[in-house]
């Protein structure tokens, strides 16, 4: 990942926010995928993300103090910095997760509570005669056609973190996926190329 | 809710891993109900499961130290403490959210970073000519075929909070659901009866 200087960080406090929630779910996804398939390059990943997070809610506190104009707005705003800080733990208790592959401090039942919770992470290798090739994220909608939300994929030695629409499937892609077992199963089929045929297709 | 005195604690490790693990993901989406849709029946919720919660991280701290007999053992259950913190640690940043909705502390742009994150919340009211009357979560398996979460469901005065794949659906019912924008909107075309049919029906 680049510098967090050169990027851009929203500009205003809603779009900050935003991007502080879609990452504080990203590093949870990634930490229990790292914990899962005990891969360390997520766990430093979600480390990473965790320091992007850490200069989001700063750049949070700046604006939202630089807006309180009134004591009822000082009080809204207060409002703003406590939610910052709620997301702000939730990404710390990833970042802690991420340690314990890094330190390969590890337990056996990790593995199983993350498969029996009710909503898991699996992972599943795009097969070249799958339908799934060559479409974008957005013309598949995986999360609803199959329920299953795509954290990340894995392309030969490559990582990509939190794919976006435009992100093409290519035959041998590892998808890192969360969703019911069910659903799970269901998108295993659509890319070892069983199924041929998504709902709304 | 009832005392936890009467409730069931899970009688091992793992299946009081996997208990934390959903009340914490289960905490964190009805944190986000109650800001947006500012219920505070649903943000007590939020503070009740904190404290069953807490009861569920001490058990687990008393089996594990129970079950350490050597060095390595004593190692290994120091993660599993680790990692019941960091659960914890997300419990409280929802009854921090939760905390804010009953405090009425709350800043217009709460409800539009919940609507404008990827994974969002909404809430749905069941038509009587909806497919989904008479059914219950297991047979419609909404995760899988719709990719929305049920996360509650109000009938009447009152709320079913997780309700699990017995709970039958009734006319009437307000569903709130996590899932993508797409997925909210296809949910809420079957919920109103214009959609009459799902995929794998």
């Amino acid at each position: 990942m680049e510098e967090w200087d050169e990027i851009d960080v929203p500009n205003n406090v809603k779009d900050i926010f935003i991007e502080m929630k879609n990452t504080a779910e990203l590093m949870v996804d990634l930490a229990y995928s790292s914990l899962l398939f005990q891969e360390k390059e997520i766990a430093e990943e979600v480390l990473e993300l965790e320091e992007y997070l850490d200069l989001l809610n700063y750049h949070l506190m700046v604006k939202a103090v630089l807006a309180a104009r009134s004591p009822k707005e000082a009080e809204q705003i207060t409002a703003i910095l406590q939610m910052g800080r709620a997301i702000d733990e939730i990404s710390n208790a990833a970042a802690d997760l991420a340690k314990m592959v890094l330190e390969e401090k590890l337990h056996p039942v990790v593995r199983d509570v993350i498969l029996e919770s009710e909503e898991t992470i699996g992972k599943v290798e795009v097969s070249p005669d799958s339908i799934l090739v060559g479409k974008t994220l957005e013309e598949l909608d995986l999360a609803t056609n199959t329920g299953v939300w795509v954290s990340a994929i894995r392309r030969g030695k490559r990582w990509i973190f939190d794919p976006d629409e435009d992100t093409k499937i290519m035959p041998g892609d590892i998808i890192i996926g969360r969703g019911t077992r069910t659903a799970l199963d269901y998108l295993k089929e659509i890319a070892r190329g069983i199924l041929k045929v998504m709902r709304n297709e």
